[in-house]
């Protein structure tokens, strides 16, 4: 999820999504797939570059930078970038950031850490409590009322204009959709917030692999039906 | 732990560090108690500081912020601390965002939740798997080694100058003390850099609650012996 934000933003680049027919203009970047299933992230070269030895990293001539959010921040301001990807102006920054902060202990505990939990975990014989998915679903729940609150009071989640926030929390919550038991229908401001984000074409090329693997899956499970 | 990494910045504020004898110049601030174990953080006027119900919560006029490294960030920022705090420079600064990113997932994991799941969660008859317990046990060696490679790198965990990562960091782990079963004597680097950062007068007085607590807890430990 996070490496799809960070390509979502190059993809978007100097775009400015305010202007009507505003030609997204990307910065430019190499991909390098990492396989983390195959265990790519724990050869030697890559723990060089990121001794934590998670995607995305961001190779910039000799500096080197993990972390989604902080390469999001970085390529906003190292790529002088339109300023509502992540404002100049100190609080509506701030408020930024205090999305980004929370999202690793909400959000991302909420979707990924339950993902983890409920799909791999059981493959490797890990043995996880009720009341450790009780509490993932808690977090999921208390994470998805927070978000429709912000979008109760501003289109995007931090104000009338979209900022990386919105970037790293569409590329989230967008994977709820690989988890049969969520739904999250009811949230109606988030769903309409996710199809605003959706047809951004950017946002759509990063994600085509991601939504052929959730059609392949409910097609799957209609045919179990 | 958040909130002390917060008012110990307040507390520093000014003061530049690397000048000898340099008095400290701290930021003015009103410190109001949240009492979270008598759970004032559930009350409606708290609620509508910070909807995510947790400390620390900066009030600055009309600005209400909440998350520590958002606050720890635009405190640095607004009241145009030394800049070893949060660089102005991108690369420098990136590398102190990095850390504050990793930390969420990493020391906060290891320290905070084990303590957590440790001690509150059976007094309220929650239960933890014997493999929960093993994952954050991991989390934590991880997150140890990650910064003991970094101070072998430089005095201070981003540099050679102190950042507000260091702060973070500091309160978090101190906590890995009030764990009978954690002993991060075998980590030398980062004990050496726990007995600087606890030499500074500002970071002695916001712990000095801690400090008695921990002494207590070791008295009773002796005691049973």
């Amino acid at each position: 999820q996070p490496s799809r934000a960070v390509m979502a933003l190059c993809e978007l680049g100097h775009t400015d999504l305010d202007q009507a027919g505003s030609a997204e203009l990307p910065i430019a970047y190499d991909k390098v797939v990492v396989k983390i299933f195959e265990g790519d992230q724990h050869g030697a070269e890559f723990k060089k570059l990121n001794p934590a030895r998670q995607v995305p990293v961001l190779v910039d001539g000799d500096f080197v930078l993990a972390e989604s959010h902080s390469i999001l921040r970085y390529l906003a301001e190292s790529r002088a970038l339109p300023d509502h990807w992540y404002p100049k102006d100190l609080r509506k920054r701030a408020r930024v950031d205090e999305y980004l902060d929370w999202h690793h202990t909400h959000l991302r505990e909420g979707v990924h850490t339950y993902l983890i939990k409920k799909t791999l975990y059981p493959v490797f014989g890990i043995d996880v409590s009720e009341d450790e998915f009780n509490s993932l679903r808690k977090i999921l729940q208390v994470s998805l009322k927070y978000m429709e609150d912000k979008l109760s009071k501003h289109k995007y989640l931090c104000g009338d204009q979209i900022s990386i926030a919105d970037l790293s929390a569409f590329c989230e919550i967008i994977d709820t959709k690989l988890l049969p038991d969520v739904d999250i229908s009811k949230y109606v401001l988030i769903v309409d917030w996710m199809d605003i984000m959706l047809a951004i074409p950017a946002i759509k090329k990063v994600h085509a692999g991601l939504l052929s693997q959730i059609e392949g899956s409910m097609k799957n499970m209609k045919a179990k039906l």
